[in-house]
Formats: structure tokens, sequence, C-alpha cells
């Protein structure tokens, strides 16, 4: 058994281009012992976006607080506190803060991806 | 892709001897495509408790709102909004709600299971 905080994990800055004001925290992950699948915390700034991309793996959003937008090809989606999010492997997305304050989302993710 | 409300999915009982006051959305499941691993969003109302059991998997579980306990043998952990816990494949657990209003979590576990 495990019991923390979120604040209590570091945050980090994701690498990859594309991605702006964009913090994440893994809460649960392999060195948790997690064996399927690991629980990210994500923190985007006003005015930022994680990259418009797609890959071989799902993504399973609950949104925290915040006011953003989902993006797939020409459609957006309003997502807000409670907003939850099924991205199917090989989907293109991309998450959007289009409010004032920062935009905070659970993203679980399969193992090892 | 998916976009909804949590609020827009809707709620069942479990049927599990010794869960009270207990009720689960399924919020991303195998209806949605997911692969690997479901999102469910749990309701204890005050007073009330999950099981007190054990199973081969796993659970990742975010804390939302309310004020309760996570329990394993003679110990008791205190969890409230922004908690973070994981249960290991195999170990005993219980969930309580302590306070005056309702406890509310997220509760990710693999699929088929």
């Amino acid at each position: 058994m495990v019991v923390k905080h979120w604040k209590e994990v570091g945050e980090m800055k994701p690498s990859e281009p594309g991605a702006g004001g964009v913090k994440l925290r893994v809460l649960i992950g392999e060195e948790e012992g997690a064996p399927n699948f690991i629980m990210r915390y994500f923190t985007v700034e006003p005015g930022g976006q994680t990259p418009y991309h797609t890959h071989p793996w799902e993504h399973e959003v609950f949104v925290l607080s915040g006011k953003g937008e989902v993006r797939q090809g020409g459609g957006r989606w309003s997502i807000g506190p409670g907003s939850v999010v099924y991205v199917a492997p090989g989907e293109e997305h991309q998450f959007l803060n289009v409010g004032d304050e920062p935009l905070e989302f659970l993203c679980m993710i399969p193992i090892s991806k």
C-alpha cells in the first residue's frame, strides 16, 4: 500500500516538441510497483498545450480543474472539472488550456509505453 | 475519442457483501473500447465503506472529495482531496467515509478482472 498526496510528487517537464507550459508528475508508476498502467498528473499553464500527436497506446483522462479543449483534426471539445476523455490507441489528440487558471488533469496510460 | 462528464454516466450498486452506502460508475471501460484498464468513479456515503477484501489485481486511486480512511490490517491512513492510493495485487484493503459529506474517488483497475 502506498498513500500520499499528489503535491508531494516532484514535477518534470515533458521534452517532446510541441508541448508548451506543461508539467507532469508520475503519481503511481513502476517505482511504486504498478504492473499494468500508470497514473500521471498534468498541469498546463494558461495558453499552454500538449503536443498534437498520436501513439499506439490509449489515454484515460479525468479533468480536475481549469478550462480546456481537446482537439482532434478539425474537432474541438470543451473540457472542465469532471470531464472524462478516452483517446483510443492511434488517435491524434491535443489538450489546450483556454482559460485563465491552470488546467489540471489525470492521464493514465498502459505501462512501458 | 470519447468526451463526456462523469455525471452523465449511470451509477450502480456493487453487489459484494460488506459494501455499505457505495455506488460506482464505470467512466471508461470495455464499452468505450479501453484495451488495458478501466476508470471507475466511486461515491461512498457518510458512514459507508467498501468491503474489506483482497484480490489478485491492483487499485490505483485518486481521491476527489470528502474525508476518508483506507484500512489494511490494523493500519489506517487518512485520505482526502488529492490523496493517491496504490493497492498492490493481493493486498487487503478497505475504504471508509469518516466525514459528513460523500467520499468520492476514482479507482482504476486492469481490464477483465
